[in-house]
């Protein structure tokens, strides 16, 4: 198992084949990762995206991108996260997670951001982040669609000095 | 007074002026303001930013800017709006606002979202909002910085057929 935080071209498609085996991403929410990814790769270390890409003997098995919120002074932003259905279940993402964390607060983060839906396939996804020590600081009902609400979770990370 | 919907690179420059006299955005919010006229001054009508210039005789005096947000089906965001010291107190920014308005309803949109600080500085600004029709959906503390948190406000706006 290994993380890195170099995107590359090659990736594109198997985080679109990751994001589409997921099932838990509308049209909508994938041409806006995709956006993403392709900006990152256009641009490269100008970006302000930041990519972990969570990797298995060698195969993508899944990802997560973060960004610092430019109008604030140290929050932080997760964007998307993923990991692919085969291997869920074995803490995969609670370790993806808590090395983004690692590399916000490293930056300077001390407060991360994060948004679902409060839909009720997403039951799982709000258990898991609550179980990382999130808590939901915001519900905005109808926010993504008629009775599909956003819940704003955060957490507060340690200052490191 | 006129309000137009094209942006030119000759506002660019009265743009940061009109932002800096109000006194209300902070050195991250400015930088932030002009990336995003630098971007769709840049990308054009591909841009997803979409900008109102108030004119007075020929003379910039507002402007606001919003977009869809493009995770969700009808829901849109008032990213910036800024009316000179000079021409406020005329209705000229819920001139501008219900123009966005009309805007983003003509487009399919059916609820505008916009944030701005809790602090006691912004509180002429959230009363203009709640006179508006807007009401507050949340409340971030400490989002901005440590002492400034953010209010998220939402308005719904008609369905046009």
């Amino acid at each position: 198992m290994n993380i890195r935080t170099d995107l590359r071209p090659e990736d594109r498609t198997l985080l679109e084949g990751l994001l589409r085996a997921t099932g838990f991403f509308n049209p909508r929410e994938l041409r806006v990762a995709l956006e993403v990814i392709d900006e990152s790769l256009a641009r490269g270390k100008k970006s302000e995206y930041r990519f972990l890409i969570l990797e298995d003997e060698g195969k993508l098995i899944g990802y997560a991108c973060w960004g610092p919120i430019t109008v604030t002074l140290t929050s932080a932003d997760l964007y998307w996260m993923a990991v692919h259905p085969a291997s869920q279940g074995k803490g995969l993402g609670r370790t993806l997670l808590e090395t983004a964390e690692m590399w916000m607060a490293r930056e300077g983060h001390t407060r991360v951001y994060l948004e679902t839906s409060t839909r009720q396939q997403y039951a799982s996804t709000r258990t898991f982040y609550l179980r990382c020590g999130y808590e939901i600081v915001a519900e905005l009902p109808d926010f993504y669609e008629p009775g599909d609400g956003k819940a704003v979770f955060v957490k507060m990370l340690p200052r490191i000095h």
